[in-house]
């Protein structure tokens, strides 16, 4: 037998009947033979109706009673489902995070796992009840509630699936697995059977939103293997998890290794929601990107692509760079105030940019990706603004109206397109 | 100063305007000086959501799922108000259950207070820190959550009110204290300013629906005063508890000596929702009644009323006794079962009757109240149907149609009428 976490978010969960789809879900895999732990969100729009409330309460919510609140809706998923799988003859219990004890550290309303205490849990899952855990949360060091922050419940998953020595942590979401790039832009995009982590984390923190970065992250660090899998696909006619801990449907994220045929590219990600900043005819002295970026940081601004001009007439170069979108009008204020000091004749500011990244380990190997990729978008007239590269994924920045030309320029170009039959 | 306990229940918290005026209350008393521990209900309608969910999971919950997930109710509540106090500029904090530990025995839905290990809920109360506390609910022995049953909240407030030695414990409603009789049927009834624990218990299980049996019962054996008073008064209007923990307001609910001028009688109290049940031409002959009474208290049916005619012919006699209303089906099937062994002529149930009750502990030290009250309703043709009395009360069965008839004369009688200025 194996033992799985199957983990399930909030539109799997989002009222009765979708919860006694999920029942079945877990049913089918503890008639296989397998031993099942279930992480759940709460119900689909619980969570805001709650923050709402809260945010009716003070503009500045203390954080230790915003989780006490907040994770209350997890803690009323985890009973419905464990009475809906008692109801069809499963054995089950729920399980609250100070229950467990998952335990935090004190950064309420964002904390972290610090350790779990997971031996009445696993003697009790081994004994074969389904324990149906709240997701999300946590006790922190004073015997409070602390959640976990968003994409915390596939956090608590991955957490949970370590210290059970899971042999899978199957995530199941609205979408059947991980794709080569969006299939809502490019019909061809195929479902990749294996991705690695380091591939995968690429795509989440790129703009591909079926796993939330430090889910993977702790996956990767706890060689936990991930599948990303539907919850909406029948229970009834989908295989349940092989004794051996494998998974023929979804995508599963695991470790490179595990990952024979490995191609060059594994996926195109794109990200919408970047801005860019172009500072004109700044000095060009040493210290003055220190001098940018130095209060940026302190604003806790992330800055992540930037592109310095070599200086024309070598007193003044322009100097550009991307922050999130929602940060730009805090990054414009930031600079606008210091703009006797950084002595720049103009600052802009514009959202009409995307970014474009073409993902994969093989790269390490490949020389010429860069190149090909860099040729085939400037055959289709598409100007890049900025470059950043590591060494398993390029990303460009290009105009917003090219968005869906260079996806599906480069999804071909590297032979993600899948054979139409 | 004082340290009181102030509890509020479903309608009091039953939207954020109303959870923000109670903080007003709160606040109140803080700004007086007295440490205050609060303990909440679930918002109005929560719960039953909460079970229509429960129910709809399974026809046979188990308790301890239940639980879980019909607790999260009072958990919300407590941490909004915590939310809305510090917004107010008051230090406060929230209280789960299984935080303090409030530690109940293993009958989840129904489970009883053992224990409360109440020391650093006293400390932070004491240190000025309003303790917010989600009712209801406790941890029993094996860790889970287990709820208290119908009037928890009520219980949980008593019970903590004792577990912190408070001078008083307010308990909030949506009536400003008890009355004399119903002020719907008897315009002239009057607020009582204090009233024993004993006539409390009696007019809580006869109907007066101000405060739930179990809590009057407890206070009773903790020495726990208990003020009952209205939420919906203007926080800012009405004044705090006094340094030596008394309100002029509301309901006292104390011990016999504290009540200086007691009345002969307190309170006439009457319950709509009993049946009565009649055996005609019953044997009348030695165990008879274990026969009869014997299989409805297996049936777990509570009978109050008993009456037994003195046999006309010396072999059968007539019997009437009163169920509950929601039992009385039940009863009726459980007695036409035994038909053969009781060998009745007849069984008949009605519900068109009403309990009306005399209380007052001053009938302990006055004869004649009996004999009054009877007389007054015979002069105004009301029947009796049947009688049942104790040290402190004095109930009879009358026909339904006579209820408010009833109420109004005995009221007048026994001079509860308040006088008109």
């Amino acid at each position: 037998m194996a033992l799985i976490v199957m983990k399930f978010g909030g539109t799997s969960v989002a009222d009765m009947d979708r919860i006694r789809n999920v029942a079945q879900h877990v049913k089918r895999e503890v008639t296989a033979g397998n031993k099942v732990a279930v992480v759940v969100s709460a119900m689909a729009g619980r969570t805001n109706e709650l923050i709402g409330w809260v945010n009716d309460a003070t503009k500045t919510p203390d954080p230790k009673e915003y989780d006490a609140v907040v994770s209350s809706g997890e803690q009323v998923t985890s009973g419905l489902l464990a009475l809906c799988l008692q109801n069809d003859g499963v054995k089950a219990r729920s399980w609250h995070g100070w229950q467990i004890p998952l335990e935090t550290d004190d950064a309420h309303s964002k904390a972290r796992i610090t350790d779990i205490k997971g031996e009445s849990l696993k003697s009790s899952v081994e004994s074969g009840t389904v324990a149906v855990i709240a997701g999300f949360q946590g006790i922190s060091p004073d015997g409070r509630i602390a959640t976990l922050g968003r994409g915390g419940s596939d956090t608590s998953a991955v957490a949970i699936a370590a210290a059970l020595d899971a042999d899978l942590c199957d995530i199941y979401t609205d979408v059947d697995g991980v794709y080569t790039t969006d299939p809502r832009i490019v019909s061809k995009a195929q479902r990749l059977e294996k991705v690695s982590y380091e591939e995968m984390l690429e795509m989440a923190s790129l703009g591909a939103k079926v796993l939330q970065t430090r889910s993977v992250e702790l996956a990767m660090t706890k060689n936990v293997r991930l599948a990303v899998r539907s919850s909406f696909d029948d229970p009834a006619s989908v295989p349940a998890v092989s004794l051996d801990g494998n998974s023929t449907i979804g995508t599963l994220v695991c470790n490179e290794d595990e990952i024979v045929e490995q191609q060059v590219v594994s996926g195109i990600a794109y990200a919408k929601d970047e801005a860019k900043v172009t500072l004109i005819n700044v000095a060009d002295e040493p210290g003055v990107a220190a001098k940018v970026f130095g209060p940026l940081a302190e604003a806790n601004i992330n800055v992540d692509m930037i592109v310095q001009n070599v200086s024309a007439d070598g007193a003044t170069t322009d100097m550009t760079f991307t922050v999130p979108e929602d940060d730009l009008a805090r990054a414009i204020s930031v600079l606008e105030a210091r703009k006797d000091e950084l002595r720049y004749e103009e600052l802009k500011g514009a959202t009409d940019i995307v970014k474009v990244s073409v993902i994969g380990v093989g790269m390490r190997s490949h020389a010429g990706v860069a190149a090909n990729m860099f040729k085939e978008l400037a055959d289709k007239g598409i100007n890049i603004q900025a470059i950043t590269t590591s060494e398993i994924k390029i990303s460009i920045l290009i105009d917003a109206a090219y968005q869906e030309l260079a996806v599906r320029t480069l999804h071909s170009l590297f032979g993600l397109d899948q054979e139409t039959a």
